[in-house]
């Protein structure tokens, strides 16, 4: 078993953006819209626990490589009355992909969340009927020799999901 | 701010169970059915890795407690031709819930096997136009005073659920 | 070479508290007081610094023993023109005390706020040549069989500290 | 997969004793016995590396539980001209043994001095020709129930040794 | 004391192989080739623990420096009936050599195997009569200036032991 | 929320030395003078602590990146009957400087101090009248491209500060 190898590759610019979505119950957004969690503000928490999950990517994942991030950026944004989601950038000049590390960064982010707002979410058996964590994929990645190409990509991308 | 103070809580048996799914190509479940993924096994390795971040719970999100965990199991499904679940069941004896380390277990298996599959799953230009990880939930939670109850729950869950 | 034996000691509450300062330029403070370090709230990403880290102490300090931290809390505040101080308090029922935890989270809480506003607290060559970390002292120590004792202790000391 | 479920198992006294030896050459033996190593005290470093590994367990070995460890001692011994040993004795009130935490602590340890060591121990073509870890075992495991037991089989063991 | 400073040296292309091998009952042989282990499977599990311990080996062994590996292979191999070896194989561009590095893989493969076996090398007594790390040694260290006498050198190698 | 984006910045010669010091009883610095600490030596502990936590700053940082450090030093020095101070410095060839690295080595070599010395500094009720931390600053920042003038400040600084 191995990390694939790739000692022959060239260090090249790499990018990749992750979203992904959880979703909560109207009260618990109008918490966070009004400032009002008890254990502090859920999206500056997750972006910290973000930021700081992507670099550990490569103890998490088995076969990902270390690389040297030169960018981890977290946004969060309240979509509608029950969703938050979390979108994840990650930049490295590196000989693979950095996919992983934003997907890594976005889950921890989300499972932040979740974590922040647990006390709401609960009904009276201590059960989470409806808190969900959805629609974790990677909206585009780019590399040095494709940034063109990514960018069309990605606004096709947008186009096709409204 | 500050991890919520469970100092006076009573130390008592606690479970979570959680779910998730990744959304694969075909193809790609049924390279992992034959078990011609050229980088191993995914499901095992997942189930390794998720295990391990399990343990690690405390030190990615933020306010979570550390807790002597006595046992975590991580289980996959082929659940359709384009569908992977990983379950994740946690215990521990602890004052307080182990909901955050199954999500946590969870959330790991489901990147691992991402990770393990990217080769399949990239398109022609290196986008992932369908790999997705969704409808990650926490199927029930159990405490000591409450375990006939959530049994009772867990059932119904299932009823309704189909 | 060994941690302290503590096999055949009682497991009984522990807590500490710990506080110390960091020096910055009075614009810098300006600066936090207004909500305008380009990086981000300073204080609030201090604070999950310092807890993520008093949950790390026995990793950091060789002879620490791991603990089950039942409350970590981290509360900053503007001393004065030129002062900013953390203050972190941490519990737990155990063998032995966590003022090395309390210690911990304060010093990476602190060193926390001074990477948020490095770029103000340089000079045009780049040195730092005011910034500084300062009165890290363990505040109060509590035992079960002492409360009483050590809260009586805490007010002397803050009379006698003005 | 699982970790073994020990959520039932009653928390008693736990000691694990493990030994295992680095063979160095006999002019880097002399070296470190007259304190002439460039990197520093490659004995001390060493118990240092494997107490602090000793905490680590259950992060390296994927099924292995974490556990609160009481007691993690480290010893070195400079056994014969070109050999050094490690014994890690480590203890826990837990469900379940700490074979697998001393083991750590000694393999840790053992690596560190080869660390340490480098320089003196590879040929001119950068090999190490001669440096190699040996004979890393368990010498005993005690639990509360066999204390007493654990002690004369150790006797016996010592007596067949030599 | 210092990380030895590696700032003025090239990076170059490095390689380092490691074997060890780990003693167990026949019968605990003959249940790993019977994929009978109730933990699971020992040697793909020690492969994923190996591979991400080499990630970690610098926060394990004080004095190695962080390096950017690209390449992290283990393999496993039934000697004969009562020995497991485990081969493993780093590669970096880097200014300084990856044995430690492959070492730490190594042995913390040969641990997961210990661990994945545990219940079948206890004796009535939970001692462990035969089980054994041994001969944990670099097989071979490779740079790009002398890649060529190093494969000769293992070809040597590999005629002298058999 | 993001860690600073260096994708473009070139990567250059950084180096950062930081000093910071710990106040303890006289009677504590002469214990360490004898070598007479019952947990061991407490300077060359805290010197391994210390590098390894320099390894570990962007994981306890949440807004630092992953650096390749190529040196990490450590010193130690009894400043006066009650005061040890230690300096760090740490290098790297990076698109950004190592301050933070040097800083949290300082810190955690201080704490580790502490730690190694407890059991002298507190007084009959638990409490720690008189230890403290102090002082901690970056004394030099040097980068490839003014390192004449980095060591002239130093220089500078060295006569004004005595």
């Amino acid at each position: 078993m191995a990390m694939v190898d790739i000692s022959d590759k060239p260090e090249i610019f790499r990018e990749a953006t992750v979203t992904g979505t959880i979703k909560l119950k109207p009260e618990t957004i109008q918490l966070i819209k009004g400032g009002n969690i008890a254990k502090g503000d859920p999206l500056h928490t997750a972006k910290i626990a973000g930021i700081l999950a992507a670099k550990k990517t490569s103890t998490l994942i088995p076969l990902c490589h270390p690389l040297p991030l030169t960018n981890v950026k977290i946004e969060t944004k309240i979509l509608d009355k029950s969703t938050v989601q979390v979108t994840a950038t990650v930049k490295t000049k590196a000989q693979t992909g950095v996919e992983m590390d934003a997907l890594t960064a976005t889950t921890v982010s989300l499972l932040t969340i979740w974590d922040m707002v647990k006390q709401y979410e609960k009904d009276y058996e201590g059960q989470y009927p409806s808190t969900k964590i959805e629609n974790v994929r990677v909206v585009r990645k780019v590399k040095e020799s494709n940034r063109g190409k990514a960018f069309e990509n990605e606004r096709k991308h947008k186009e096709t999901q409204g």
